[in-house]
């Protein structure tokens, strides 16, 4: 079966708008994903080349952009919106565990509508927990919260970082397909087609 | 008739992909463009925001991106691109007359391939004179470029560039319409869909 890497962090905004939808389109396109986070984007690019800076027409932008986006598929949004999470590695550390353990997606599709929704940042003890609960595991929050902490699982984190950083990748969410890197929620749909058929859509 | 805000520079990257389509699409769509160059993106946002840096793991990104995206289009590239144009400005400058005198896009689709596709920067003697003879301009050249000179035509092409940063727009290409702005060609259909009907496509 034709499968892509998901790269993403936590912190990122524009992930909102893939967690929310990706494991439902690859499936419809017969595509296995393989969820992948990593720290965050600015231990790939330095912290010269941070996606959105404060004060600037892109960080306008892009909250124009997600809010209609978000609009346009139901998605809650509530501007403005907490940014950066404080507390996105921690987020990516939970998300890691969630991964090997399956319930990841779900715990993302319950963490993203409260950061975004509710004014819970991603990372932060009430997302967690909250999203945790969400995704079935509310009885096991204690040892995953202590295992997101834990030497093991951060150099597993930094793994993963230094694999996606080694891949090419330099922002979120990125999809990779036999070497093939495409950059954007937008671009989804074409690593589908690419994981299928080589090629971009015509 | 539902008309949008073409923002460019010829020093533009992705802007090939889309100074290829647009006209051709939009005219399908039952759309107008205005098309309107401004000087580069650097008088937009300052240095520090420039959208690809040697050497970077985005720079990599963009020319495989635009590799692929050209050949699934049947437009010619030849990889390494020289980039960016010593002398986009001046490109920019006698787009500027070209939009005026109504030779402005037919201009633009002879120079981009001649920098792609053959090694012939924007902006540069050879390309602004072979780009100019392609649209009918030939014997007009020595007078366009003279103009392109001029202090109007270069306190002109300043206040659009104004006109940009007014508007919000950081990058290249940006379509604007009714106060939205949709950044990227793979955004150029969400913006000819928000000219006729207001929203994004469902």
């Amino acid at each position: 079966m034709a499968s892509i890497d998901y790269w993403f962090t936590m912190g990122s905004t524009y992930n909102y708008l893939t967690v929310m939808r990706i494991d439902a389109v690859a499936q419809a396109a017969g595509v296995t994903v393989r969820w992948r986070p990593f720290r965050n984007v600015g231990a790939l690019t330095g912290a010269t080349q941070l996606p959105f800076l404060e004060g600037t027409a892109k960080m306008r932008y892009m909250w124009q952009d997600i809010a209609r986006r978000a609009g346009a598929r139901g998605l809650p949004i509530r501007l403005p919106v907490t940014y950066p999470c404080a507390s996105a590695v921690r987020a990516n550390a939970v998300m890691l565990i969630g991964v090997r353990e399956g319930w990841g997606p779900a715990f993302a599709r319950a963490a993203y509508p409260l950061w975004f929704g509710q004014g819970i940042p991603n990372g932060g003890e009430d997302n967690l927990r909250a999203a945790l609960a969400a995704c079935g595991q509310g009885a096991a929050a204690d040892r995953i919260l202590a295992m997101a902490e834990s030497p093991d699982l951060l150099a597993a984190l930094d793994d993963e970082t230094a694999a996606a950083r080694a891949a090419g990748v330099f922002g979120a969410p990125t999809f990779a397909v036999d070497g093939e890197l495409c950059w954007g929620d937008d671009h989804l749909e074409d690593a589908l087609h690419w994981a299928r058929h080589g090629t971009l859509a015509p």
